[in-house]
C-alpha cells in the first residue's frame, strides 16, 4: 500500500462506537427454556422490552409473568412479528423446524442465534456437526430474507436467571457479515452489566463457537463453576 | 446416589493441586517457527529446561541461541528422545508426517499439541476439520503408544516472543484424556507468569478449541489486539 493509498482511506471506525439499542423490541424464541429465560430476563432487567415466545401461548405467558421485569409472552409467530431483534433459544432439535415455519415473520429481522448443537453420552457433552456447519449457518440458509448473527453462546442459564447476581462477568462473542448487524448485536450484549459485546468474526466460524460450550461444560464440572469467557487485550 | 455412597466416596481432589514439572526437559517440534520459538522462550525464561527441534539441527541450534535461556536445538528426533514432555507446534501441513516419523522417539512420552488447522483467504482465517476430527486426535492416532494432550491453542507469538513483556494474559485450555497427564500440563502453563492451565475437556472437543483461533484472528484485526482467552468464575 502506498501512502497515497492511506491517505485516501477513511480512518477506521472506533469498534466500540454502537448505536443505540434502547427502543427496539427483543423477542426470544425458546423463551420458556433455561438460556432463553435467562437472557429474556436480564436483557428486561437491562431495560429492554422483551417478549418471550413459545409453541404454545400460554406457557410463554407464564413464563413472562414469573419474569417480571415487563416481560411479555406470546406464540413464537407473534413474538417474531412484534420484534424488532429476534433471539434464537430454541433446543437444537426444534431448530430447523421452527426457523422453517417462521420464515415469514422473520423477514427483514435481526436474528441472533445462541443454540449449540451438542450431544451428551457417558463421557460428557460433545459437538454436533451441522450440515450447513453451525446452527447460525443452518439459520442464515433457512432465512435468507432475515439478518442472521449468533452470540450469547457461552452464558450460564444459572447466573442469568438469579436475581441477587447484578453483574455476568463474561464477554459475549458476537459473529455475523454484516458491520451494522454485529454492531447492533454487541451494543445489545453491552446493555447487560458486566458484558462485553466482542465481534469474533464471520458466521462460518460459528461452530466452533457454538461447540466451545461442551468445553465450558467440562469445567464447570471439574471447577464447579459457571464459567465464562473474557477476552483478553481488547 | 445414597448417603452411603456419598461416605465412601473419595474426596474430590483439589483441581489445582499439581504435579512439580520443574526438572523435567520440554522439547519443542516446530521450535523455530513463531508459535513454536514464543513458547520455548516463555518456558524457558520460567526456568523450564527446552529443547526446540526442527527438521534441520542447524537452524534448530541458531534458534536456540538467538532464544537465549539456556535452550538449546536439536534435530526433531533427537530434541524428542532427550525430553521428557514434547510440544508439538510444527504447522498443520507437516503434522501428520513429522509425528508419524518420530513414532519411536515418542514413545511413553507426554505430548501436548498446540497445532491449529486453519486455512486463509480473502475472507481470513476459516477452520479446518481434520478426518480424524482435530490436530489433536490426528496426533494421538499416530502415536498410539504416547500420551497425548493438547493446549497452548491461544497463545499470541507476538506476545510471547516480546522481552518486554513479564506477564501474558491469558489461560490455557487444556484437553486430555488422563488426570495425570493434563494436570501436568496445568502445572507447564502454570510456570509462565501471568498464565493458568485450566482443564477444558476431552480430546474429542479439542477441535473446536484448535478452531477458535480463526476466532481470535478476526478479533485482532478489528480491535488491533493480540487477544488471548480468560476463563471466568475459575
Amino acid at each position: 500500500m502506498t501512502s497515497t493509498d492511506d491517505a485516501n482511506k477513511a480512518p477506521a471506525k472506533d469498534p466500540w462506537a454502537f448505536p443505540d439499542v434502547s427502543d427496539l423490541v427483543v423477542g426470544v424464541l425458546g423463551g420458556t427454556g433455561d438460556q432463553g429465560r435467562g437472557l429474556a430476563y436480564r436483557l428486561a432487567r437491562a431495560g429492554q422490552k422483551v417478549i418471550v415466545g413459545s409453541r404454545a401461548a400460554d406457557r410463554a405467558q407464564a413464563a413472562a409473568a414469573e419474569l417480571g421485569e415487563g416481560v411479555e409472552g406470546a406464540g413464537n409467530a407473534e413474538c417474531a412479528r412484534r420484534s424488532d431483534v429476534v433471539i434464537v433459544a430454541v433446543p437444537w432439535d426444534g431448530h430447523a423446524k421452527t426457523l422453517e415455519s417462521l420464515r415469514d415473520e422473520l423477514e427483514g429481522k435481526l436474528v441472533i442465534d445462541c443454540v449449540n448443537p451438542l450431544g451428551f453420552d457417558k463421557k460428557g457433552a460433545y459437538a454436533i456437526r451441522p450440515e450447513e456447519g453451525s446452527a447460525a449457518e443452518q439459520a442464515a440458509a433457512l432465512l435468507p430474507g432475515s439478518r442472521v448473527t449468533a452470540a450469547f453462546h457461552h452464558l450460564s442459564a444459572v447466573l442469568l436467571k438469579d436475581p441477587d447476581i447484578d453483574e455476568i462477568d463474561t464477554d459475549v462473542m458476537v459473529l455475523g457479515e454484516n458491520r451494522a448487524d454485529t454492531d447492533l448485536v454487541q451494543a445489545l450484549a453491552a446493555r447487560i452489566p458486566g458484558m462485553r459485546g466482542v465481534f469474533a468474526g464471520r458466521l462460518r466460524n460459528a461452530h466452533q463457537v457454538e461447540s466451545l460450550v461442551a468445553n465450558l461444560i467440562s469445567v464447570n464440572r471439574r471447577y464447579k463453576a459457571h464459567a465464562g469467557l473474557r477476552v483478553t487485550d481488547v
